[in-house]
């Protein structure tokens, strides 16, 4: 028997292997060994489920976000945002890709929802290198565009990171550190 | 009257916004106001489409990385081919989303020829940055990854660079070198 959490996870594994229009309730009903009336009656939508799949890791986003203490230095909570950013990809892969690749295919008033959630994880990142711009630590000519370099460099990992590979995320995140600290720190 | 080049810049469009499993020969039929066998008489398949698209922005990348002068220092050619890079992206917006977002839905023996242009064009890169560790003026803890940083930084502004923002391509380009040379630049 299965619940409707495991559903929602090979449903994810699914989705982002083959994209959510490439994937039919029925490859999913398949794949569990059910017939679609028993899938039915634990998932209303293959929409609901994308939402359910995209909302989740936006929830993982935001709380590793929220985690970073606000008293430490810039640089410090920069530390952490890249490295609970590497963390959360890591160990929701299925479900960080899905967030990536598919979110755009949810109906306009939630495609809203994770847009408005997105901006509010990017404001993150965009406070912690304008406070650093202020107190002297960081440079940029445009703290949004700095923002959104780092992002996209954290962003794409889940495109060639493998958790089985022969790089582990906690080097993968120091190195991705000291390349994005040394892009924004301030000349002396 | 379409030509098939018309078709297939129909189609990249169509395949950026809905996704290559998103959008039917029908639907490109209705857009395009012709009958299936109109259509069908100018390309074989959607998958044919895909191919065309996804080898043409592989044709613009690697052309933009080709024409760096190789005698350049480090610096210049990482610049130029950062400013290449996101030159096809801009020029070729709906063939680049296609290239980065719909390429795996290619059949295995057509997907392994874009994996080795992918990879060859992966080696511009790298090698740039070898070379400016070996003449001192980068440093890496790994090349490797510091290129895939790189790489992930330019890869991802497809998703939301708009060629009709307030940011021009140029500003961009220009912002984006420097937060990468900096990230590279050897301590002094």
């Amino acid at each position: 028997m299965y619940t409707k959490t495991d559903i929602v996870n090979i449903a994810g594994k699914l989705f982002s292997e083959r994209g959510y229009h490439g994937t039919s309730m029925r490859d999913l009903a398949k794949v569990l060994a059910v017939r679609g009336a028993t899938l039915y009656s634990h998932v209303e939508s293959k929409e609901e489920m994308l939402w359910e799949i995209v909302n989740r890791a936006a929830d993982e986003f935001l709380a590793a976000a929220a985690a970073v203490p606000q008293d430490s230095s810039p640089e410090e909570r920069l530390r952490l945002l890249v490295h609970g950013h590497l963390d959360v990809i890591a160990r929701e892969l299925p479900y960080a890709t899905v967030f990536f690749h598919e979110w755009q295919f949810l109906e306009p008033s939630l495609r809203e929802q994770i847009k408005e959630r997105r901006d509010a994880y990017e404001q993150h990142f965009r406070r912690v290198i304008e406070d650093g711009i202020e107190q002297g630590c960081f440079q940029a000519e445009d703290a949004r565009v700095a923002t959104l370099f780092v992002l996209s460099a954290l962003n794409w990992t889940y495109q060639w990171f493998r958790p089985d590979g022969s790089l582990t995320i906690e080097q993968l995140a120091e190195q991705y550190n000291a390349l994005i600290q040394r892009s924004l720190k301030a000349d002396i």
